[in-house]
Order: structure tokens, then C-alpha cells, then sequence
């Protein structure tokens, strides 16, 4: 599957959350990244961010479409690449 | 088609390119809207967003899929609804 990750967490608990999306997915623009994952990683990823964020505080939101196929992505204005640092 | 719009603005600028999305699509999460549009509305929202937005600094993602039907969409955390505040 695709999935496009969003985050929004206390400033504290983001070096922990940006690590676990690094693992799976590519970084995107700021809090957000997207990659595709099987079945299985989806659940780890899922349980891996439960870990690390405040279920009473933040929230992360995760968008999953069957291919990338299926989206279409643009961009208006900057278009952040590997090189641009993370906030 | 169904759209999820991300904004990362300089603060200064985010009322505008908030209210520019209101008027176009449903607030999901800090910075995230999304919901359907027809092909002028996006194009109309484009051109909003670039008449809003500072083009040098801010970035603004589009993600476009033929339906909602082809997306699904699960939160982590803290889901936000229309009375949360919007920062």
C-alpha cells in the first residue's frame, strides 16, 4: 500500500516520531512523509508510533490508498528535497 | 476529485492560507484539510493559494485521487473535530 503520513506532536516528542517514519517512509515536507509499506510493516509502523507519541496529546494521521498509482501529488511553491533540513 | 491539502507557511501568513482552504475544503489537523473538488474549484484553489502563499519560502502540498473511496484514512492519537482550535 501507499500511505502518506501527517504528524502533529508536542515539539519534545518529534526527534522520536521523525525517527520512526524515517524508518519506513520518506520525508516529504515538514511532519510529513510517505512511502509504500507491505500489510505487515503498516502494523508495525502503526504500533512503532504508538510507542513513541502522547495518545492523549498529539496526533498522527495516516492516509493509505491501495497503490501510489492512485494519487497524484503537486506542489505550490517550495519543494523540500532531502538536502532541506527538518523542522 | 478528493484532495488533502498540507501548508507549511511562515506564521505570519498562515491566517490567509488557512482561510483560503476553508474556503474550499473540511480542516482534518493543524495544517491539513482535505475534501472533494471539482476541476475549476482546484484550479481556482490553486491560483488562491498562489496569490496567498510566499512562493520563495512557504510550500504548499496538493495530494489529488479520482475519489475519496480510493483512500482510507486512520488516526493515531488525538483526533481533531471542528471545535478544536486551530493553531
Amino acid at each position: 500500500m501507499f500511505v502518506v503520513v501527517v504528524y502533529d506532536t508536542l515539539a519534545e516528542r518529534n526527534p522520536k516520531i521523525l525517527k520512526t517514519c524515517r524508518q519506513y517512509l520518506h520525508w516529504v515536507q515538514r511532519s510529513v512523509f510517505q512511502g509504500e509499506l507491505s500489510a505487515a510493516q503498516h502494523r508495525s509502523f502503526t504500533e512503532a508510533v504508538k510507542g513513541v507519541i502522547d495518545l492523549e496529546y498529539d496526533s498522527v494521521l495516516i492516509y493509505r490508498m491501495q497503490t501510489h498509482h492512485a494519487v497524484q501529488t503537486e506542489t505550490i511553491g517550495q519543494e523540500f528535497s532531502s538536502g532541506s533540513p527538518v523542522l
